[in-house]
């Protein structure tokens, strides 16, 4: 990035499920909870593949559905998958595997580059997940966020453009002022589109093990890290 | 306020200019500065209260003005009140005026009243600032916030109704689970008429030693608390 568009970075948003913390580990190891409860051992890598929101967020963001936080999201799609798998559950049980994303571990990296990060520039979410769930998220794992911004402010999933554009307006920047930082080309691309700048973080194992994509960067990204401390390193943010 | 209702309080929203810091302190400061920068010595306190924004954000409620952030309404509010007071100023000035805001000290008793009660609440502003300056103000001034929310979120001011919706349904709550704290009575009375439960904390010298108004609750206010420290103690928060 050069030297003077460097100087001009004033705020940095994060997309946090796989960027910040580990979404699948903590799913998983409520889905394995759940089935030790119940005495049945279905493949929960194959079950947590099909509780897939994508296409329910597609449709909100076509218009087809009216706009629906991650968590209503999560609720059907979940729903589902219970049925397809044939695994039935009660209320309680739906409730608290939709809200384990509020209740999620960071990777080890992200308090402490997110703390000497936050001593230069401003530092917020831009998540997908619900205004609530980021707020919850953040008193739960300690993230030292500035503020909470997600798509629930745009009230449209990213990559649609209105989630980035209503972020950069809310921190009263122009677009190349703010940096979208994510393990996922798909989002950096779109935000690119919208002239933020752009730092890809690889999440190698965000999808467990055998990940084939987001392993390298597939664009002209400003910065490529390897964490979130070497992130700090080359943004040029004080030591801890 | 009832023990159930009190138990199903999940979000405290502050107003923060008044409430939370000494806005009044740090302006007159800041117009002390110029004067003697340049010479001059107004009455700055009379300078002050014509220096008055809420003219123009009433027209933004009605709808006679786009929406505007704080910043330009300061800004127009302040050449008008420079231009009636005959005092010319440079751009710098101006613009250092209209962001004094953004660097505000907070009451003695803000930040350990909101580190104890952000251990059993979510807190989070609720001002007519803009987005950026209610962020800026919290990294100045240590303000410990859980999510920053202003009236920004809803592109109109307090007390339209709207500005205490928006940030109702941006929690994930219902309106009876949130309770404003302010310093104001016209806020608590806009808040309660939302459904929200309210907390009076006067700040009897927010405006001066002179001040006449909101001395004393003009409601039915859930709580009335003399502090944030007797707030925490009211509201069941943990010591320090």
């Amino acid at each position: 990035m050069p030297a003077d568009a460097a100087r001009d970075l004033h705020a940095l948003l994060f997309d946090t499920y796989g960027t910040v913390v580990d979404w699948r580990g903590g799913v998983l190891a409520a889905l394995r909870a759940l089935g030790r409860a119940r005495g049945i051992a279905p493949d929960w890598e194959a079950f947590l593949s099909d509780w897939n929101t994508r296409p329910l967020m597609d449709r909100v963001n076509r218009g087809e559905l009216p706009w629906m936080t991650m968590e209503e999201i999560h609720r059907q799609a979940l729903e589902g998958a219970l049925a397809r798998h044939g695994i039935t559950t009660t209320e309680p049980e739906i409730h608290d595997l939709v809200h384990v994303r509020w209740h999620l571990a960071p990777w080890p990296d992200s308090v402490p580059g997110l703390t000497r990060l936050k001593q230069r520039y401003v530092i917020s979410p831009l998540s997908n997940a619900s205004f609530i769930g980021m707020v919850r998220l953040a008193k739960s794992a300690g993230l030292p966020w500035d503020c909470i911004l997600t798509a629930e402010n745009a009230r449209c999933y990213k990559p649609r453009p209105e989630a980035y554009r209503t972020a950069v307006s809310l921190l009263g920047l122009r677009a190349g002022q703010v940096m979208l930082v994510a393990a996922h080309n798909y989002d950096l691309r779109a935000a690119q589109g919208e002239g933020l700048r752009t730092a890809f973080v690889p999440r190698r194992t965000e999808y467990g093990p055998n990940q084939t994509t987001d392993l390298a960067p597939e664009g002209a990204w400003d910065v490529v890290a390897e964490d979130f401390l070497d992130l700090a390193d080359r943004l040029g943010a004080p030591s801890a």
